[in-house]
């Protein structure tokens, strides 16, 4: 009898813009031999260009990420958040844009984490200044996907939060300051964790 | 036997910040002689300060805003949105509370509108420039509240948020740009619309 494999975790990641967003998820399960499988669930980006108003980008955001999440109920959600940007004005639009994409994690009870985006490139590639191709091609050799995900600059954002995910899987195998973060949010809402 | 009075609209007025949240529901209604009405339904503060933990900041937000559309059913969610600020860094975090705040009403399908502080203030008291105080009295006499919330730093997000809240139903009672965006939002989406 074949046994099946044991489930750890999914992780969806996240690099939320408003112009494209891109997600991409990854399961981490164990096979037979108790070896820690990566397995590429799903990648995509949601195209927010043809939405001219600004609160219907935010609705379509808002809803692609619930039925992500409730499609592939992940344990965690990744987030690629940058900290700096060119102006106010188009920060506060990516603010917007990351709101609304942690509300959809929010309402669902999902913990959420945050991660730069030298972080993340540094994590996956070893190299904080690596280019979203470089960052495509390391995924690729990880996690065998069939196209190539460097030929499709379009594709190159759900690399990028694969990229997320990934990072997330990775700074959840050693201690973490991360980890408080849910411990802390256990200590502060007791009400609020499902048993 | 006496009427009901007819309801016409009701409002909920949110001014998003990452301290403190202040929201104002106002009612619409035409009594017996057809006369309209303009009726307080609620308004307060939300303190965030007391949550460290600013993904814990954006939970409470959108659960408080989507309790309140649950509770009172708002027609339309009227939102005060600086379009500037002192940095980018208070920008993203504002434009999160911006987002998480707008999700909670998409989430329920309900429209939202923006209005910036200065056309607030031009609405509500003739001056653009007006003091916090200014527009609190300004609510006081048209609205008759009971406490008087110009004596309570506090309450005047609160009242800031019944401001932008009558300043979008001033927006409706004229021809208005805004009119346009839900019509535009029915093109846009004709199966998302509850018959």
């Amino acid at each position: 009898m074949q046994k099946e494999r044991l489930q750890e975790k999914i992780i969806l990641g996240i690099d939320p813009g408003t112009q494209i967003m891109g997600y991409g998820i990854l399961m981490i399960s164990y096979d037979q031999k108790k070896h820690k499988q990566l397995e590429l669930l799903q990648y995509g980006v949601i195209r927010l260009t043809k939405y001219k108003q600004h609160e219907l980008k935010l609705k379509k955001i808002f809803e692609r990420v619930l039925g992500l999440i409730d499609e592939y109920v992940p344990d965690e959600v990744a987030l690629e958040a940058p900290f700096y940007g060119k102006n106010v004005q188009s920060m506060l639009k990516l603010g917007r844009a990351q709101g609304v994409a942690m509300a959809a994690a929010l309402s669902r009870q999902i913990p959420i984490v945050e991660y730069a985006p030298k972080k993340v490139k540094q994590s996956v590639t070893g190299n904080g200044n690596a280019s979203k191709e470089q960052v495509a091609n390391m995924l690729q050799s990880l996690l065998k996907f069939p196209s190539q995900p460097s030929a499709d600059q379009q594709l190159l954002d759900a690399t990028d939060a694969l990229a997320v995910a990934l990072c997330h899987h990775y700074q959840k195998a050693t201690p973490a300051r991360q980890a408080k973060s849910w411990k802390a949010f256990v200590a502060d809402n007791p009400d609020r964790i499902k048993k």
